[in-house]
């Protein structure tokens, strides 16, 4: 077989894997809402429009090297992922050039201005680099596949966020618990044999999760910067609705809800205001009760784990370690 | 042990072992270039900073449930690789949210801006979460290890193109080399058995990677929109130095060099303009010796298969690949 035949053999099989892996990805994204289903989108298009596959068919010469006459679907499959990789990084350089075309389409950034607003378009394109990233490891399935399915769920979380619209225990636990908790157990649970029941950890991971992000929107709000690194009052100041904000808007009487909404999502509100608005949120016992969210939720873990199959020491290791991710001061 | 002191049993080990794999990855960025550095530093910078590792410490943990008493080696290196992937979230997140402090310093996007211009300050992050994103996958070592390291290359090309001064040679062996023929080619012959001697596949498709460049840089100048998908000219509108340009700057005479460099970084030049350097750049003579360069890396990429270990109809297939890469219309 000459190289150009070699090429569309190989184009056309990628294709097709291209093709049905992207339609799955792209609806799991839509079913989460717009953003990240257009996000989704405009990668699966651009990695399907045009495109030589030369390098999918350099995965296919080096397997012809090392002994496979005909590509193996696995090694489609890699080619496949290579491809994808590329869209990542094109995304990435054209919304760094500048360029407005590609593949005879617009670029990405250029489409997702058009699709979610010009103000948006550096952030989403950034966002579809980062997808494509994750997809053409979650293609790839190698030893670490965990990895890459919780780094493409952080993405769709992060998504989600910026451009809001989706209930904040769907953000948290696809930006937050994912990376936070859940990934990392699974890579050490991953260390040793396949475990009987993971059902056990993974309703942990949730509720852990849960109570270090509530503890981080407090951090944010009462937290001491001396601690913490940052500023307190940020989300607020930029108009992010964190659970305790939307507590004391719904329970607070009208003197905290005028207090909070005077420096809602006004960058420049007087720390004075600042301050006036974080009082509000305590004296209104929104805070109070964000504190009893994040003890019920280690209540929870902690009776998540004893239907875990693993000695009691461990549990109590994964108690503490949930105690220390939630009771943090910084 | 309670959970505290595991916490700090882990965090010590994991900053001991980031300490250690930082220290290459910045010396080895350093010597690429100042800007590859500063990026670099940056990243290293935010990962050793604070940090609580409590995600390392959840892969202990998940280690210890699957049977691991101490935390081995392995299991510290993928809790140092967890900390490295959320540097890479948090870079990402930060100029995405405008947050301009992180762990009590400044965030990547403002370090950079202060070390490579604030005009830069946002691509010089988004190339700081993705080189986050390549180190952590070089830190697991995974079994596509192959993978991760040219991601980085690429990156770190990236990083030279964006801000100049860097050897163009060197510029298309890390972004564009790497992952055109080099990864690819490298993950088809991992398909099969350890094989005797990859040297001349390296050689090989370094000579593949420059012809597929020198094409790239023809096909903007001379190539044909409908085919390419792109518009004519662009890099020499936004002040590329291609090798062609550099050649005809070099080479050509007075009028040809005026015509381009009435063009070269002018991005409102009138079409008229455009037009005339282009021929310049046709008739001085430069896009023919391309083509000659050309010509000559793929003589070299077949002389480079001589000595490779495979039959000739797979060494037949890499050359017509090679050719396929260099003579391409799109």
């Amino acid at each position: 077989m000459d190289a150009a035949a070699f090429l569309a053999t190989v184009r056309g099989a990628v294709d097709a894997r291209l093709r049905e892996f992207l339609a799955g990805r792209v609806e799991e994204a839509r079913r989460l809402g717009p953003a990240t289903g257009a996000v989704a989108e405009t990668v699966a298009d651009l990695t399907m429009r045009g495109g030589k596959r030369l390098r999918a068919a350099f995965v296919a010469a080096g397997a012809r090297v090392a002994g496979e006459k005909i590509p193996s679907p696995g090694t489609i499959t890699i080619g496949a992922a290579v491809e994808i990789f590329q869209a990542y990084l094109l995304i990435h350089d054209d919304w760094m050039d500048g360029d407005e075309s590609r593949r005879g389409g617009p670029t990405a950034h250029v489409a997702l201005g058009r699709r979610l607003g010009e103000e948006h378009s550096a952030v989403a394109a950034v966002l579809a680099g980062d997808l494509a990233s994750a997809w053409s490891r979650t293609l790839l399935g190698d030893t670490r596949s965990v990895w890459s399915h919780q780094e493409e769920r952080v993405v769709l979380g992060q998504i989600l966020d910026v451009f809001g619209g989706a209930p904040p225990s769907l953000v948290v636990t696809l930006k937050t618990t994912s990376y936070t908790v859940l990934m990392p157990l699974l890579l050490g649970l991953g260390t040793g044999p396949a475990f009987a029941d993971r059902a056990p950890f993974l309703a942990y991971a949730h509720h852990v999760g849960e109570a270090f992000q509530l503890r981080d929107d407090l951090l944010g709000l009462v937290g001491d910067p001396a601690e913490t690194g940052k500023p307190v009052g940020t989300d607020l100041l930029r108009g992010k609705r964190t659970p305790p904000v939307i507590d004391a808007l719904d329970h607070g009487d009208d003197d905290a809800r005028a207090a909070i909404e005077a420096v809602l999502g006004h960058a420049d509100a007087p720390a004075a205001h600042l301050r006036a608005a974080i009082d509000a949120l305590v004296s209104c016992g929104a805070v109070e009760r964000a504190e009893r969210r994040i003890h019920a939720a280690l209540e929870h873990a902690r009776g998540d784990l004893a239907a875990a199959y693993c000695d009691d020491e461990a549990k109590d290791l994964l108690v503490g370690l949930a105690r220390l991710a939630a009771e943090r001061t910084k």
